[in-house]
C-alpha cells in the first residue's frame, strides 16, 4: 500500500502534469492530423494523405503511453476519489482523440479514390465543416486542459453548426448524384467523408461533455446539444 | 487506504463478479439491439425501431453503472496491477459496447427515412452481414467472460469476412444507384447501415483485441486481421 506523504503528493503532481501534456500533444496532432487530410482531400495531393496515414500510428501511441501511466500512477500512488476521477477522465479522453485520428486516418485513404472529385461543388463546404470541427476539438481538449466548464458548454453548442452542415452537404450531394451519376463513386466517399466530420464533432462533444462532469460533478444538461442528423428525418427526406 | 485481508479480497472478487454480469448484461443488450434495428429495417417496422432507440438508453445506464462501480471498486480495495489491468480494460470494454449500441440505434433511426427501400436487392445481404456482425460481438464478449484468447484471435479473423461483405455491398449500391437516380437517397442511407455494421465488426475486433491483453499480456499479432474496406482502393475503385 502507499504511503500517503509529501514525497508521494508531490510524485502523483509529477504524474498527473505528464498525463495532461501527453493529453495535450495527442488532441494536437488529432487536430492537425483532420486539417492535413481535408488538404489532401481538396488538392488530391497522395503524398500528404499518406503522412496523415503514417501519422496515426504516434496518435495511437501516445494512447498506449497514457493508458500505461494512468494504470501506473493508480497502482503506486492510489489517489483518493476525485484525482482517480480526473484520471478515469483522462483515459476515456484519450480514446475518444484515438478516434478522431481515425476519422482523419480514414479521410486521407479516401483521397487516392478521388481524383476526378476536386470540382465537385461540396469540397468547398466540407473544408468549412473541418474548420469548425477542428475548432471545436480544439476548444474540447483546452477545456479539459484548464478545467473550464463553460468553455466546454460551448463546445456542444457549436456543435449544432455542425450537424447543419452535415445536413446541408447531404442534401448537396443527393442532388449531385443524380444529375452526375458517373461521379456517384466518388460522391458516396464524400458522404462518408462528411459523415466522418459529423462524428468528429459529436466526439468533441463527448470530451466536452466527460470535462464538465468533472469539473463540477453534474451532468451536462439534456441538451444544448441539438440533434443528430438522422434525427430531423425530414432534412434528409425531403430528397426522396 | 484499504488494508489487504480476507474480507478485502472477497469484496473485491464480489465487485469483479458484478462488474462482469453489468457487461455481459451490456453485450447482450447491444447485440439484440442490433438484430431488432436490421428486423425493423427489413420489415418496415416503425415500433420495433423505436423500441431500439428507446432502449438504447438502458445501455448507455449500464455503462454509467459499470464506471462507477469501477472507480469505487479501485478506490476502495486498491487492487493489484493484474485485478487493475483488468478493471481498465473493462473501463474501455463497455466505452466500446456502448458504441456498438450507437450504431444500431443509428440504423434504427434510418428506417423511418425509408420506406421505398424494402425492395432494393442489397437488403438480405446486408441481413447476412448483420448476423456474421452479432456473432462477432457476441463471441468478442463471451471470450472476456472466459478470458479465451483464441476465441478473442478467431473474433479478429472473422472480421474479414464483414469487410468483404462491406465492399460488395458497396459495389452494388453503386450501381443500383447509377441504374435507378430516384432511389440515391435511400440508397445513400443502406451505403451509411453498411457502414455501421463494418464499424461495428471493427468494435468487436477492439474487444477481442483488449481481451487478448489482458489474459495473455501480449498484444495480439499484426495482423491476422484484414484491411479496412479504404486500404483495399482498389475494389471500391473499379466502380468509379
Amino acid at each position: 500500500m502507499a504511503v500517503v506523504n509529501d514525497h508521494t503528493v508531490k510524485a502523483f503532481d509529477e504524474d498527473i502534469n505528464r498525463l495532461r501534456g501527453l493529453i495535450s500533444e495527442m488532441g494536437g496532432r488529432a487536430e492537425q492530423a483532420l486539417l492535413q487530410a481535408m488538404t489532401a482531400l481538396s488538392k488530391g495531393d497522395l503524398a500528404l494523405a499518406a503522412q496523415v496515414v503514417e501519422g496515426d500510428k504516434k496518435i495511437d501511441a501516445l494512447e498506449a503511453e497514457v493508458e500505461q501511466l494512468t494504470v501506473q500512477t493508480i497502482a503506486l500512488r492510489a489517489p483518493m476519489a476525485d484525482d482517480l476521477r480526473e484520471m478515469i477522465a483522462a483515459l476515456k479522453i484519450v480514446s475518444v482523440v484515438e478516434r478522431i485520428g481515425d476519422y482523419a486516418k480514414n479521410i486521407a485513404k479516401r483521397v487516392a479514390l478521388m481524383d476526378q472529385t476536386r470540382s465537385i461543388e461540396s469540397i468547398p463546404v466540407l473544408m468549412s465543416m473541418s474548420a469548425i470541427v477542428a475548432e471545436l476539438i480544439h476548444d474540447a481538449l483546452d477545456s479539459f486542459a484548464a478545467r473550464d466548464a463553460d468553455l466546454a458548454v460551448r463546445v456542444t453548442v457549436r456543435d449544432k453548426n455542425v450537424d447543419d452542415f452535415y445536413n446541408s452537404i447531404f442534401r448537396t450531394l443527393v442532388t449531385f448524384m443524380m444529375e452526375n451519376p458517373k461521379y456517384i463513386t466518388e460522391s458516396a466517399h464524400l458522404l462518408f467523408v462528411a459523415k466522418n466530420l459529423e462524428r468528429m464533432g459529436d466526439h468533441a462533444t463527448n470530451i466536452a461533455e466527460m470535462v464538465y462532469y468533472v469539473v463540477t460533478g453534474e451532468r451536462m444538461e439534456e441538451r444544448e446539444r441539438g440533434e443528430t442528423p438522422e434525427d430531423s428525418a425530414t432534412a434528409e427526406k425531403e430528397q426522396g
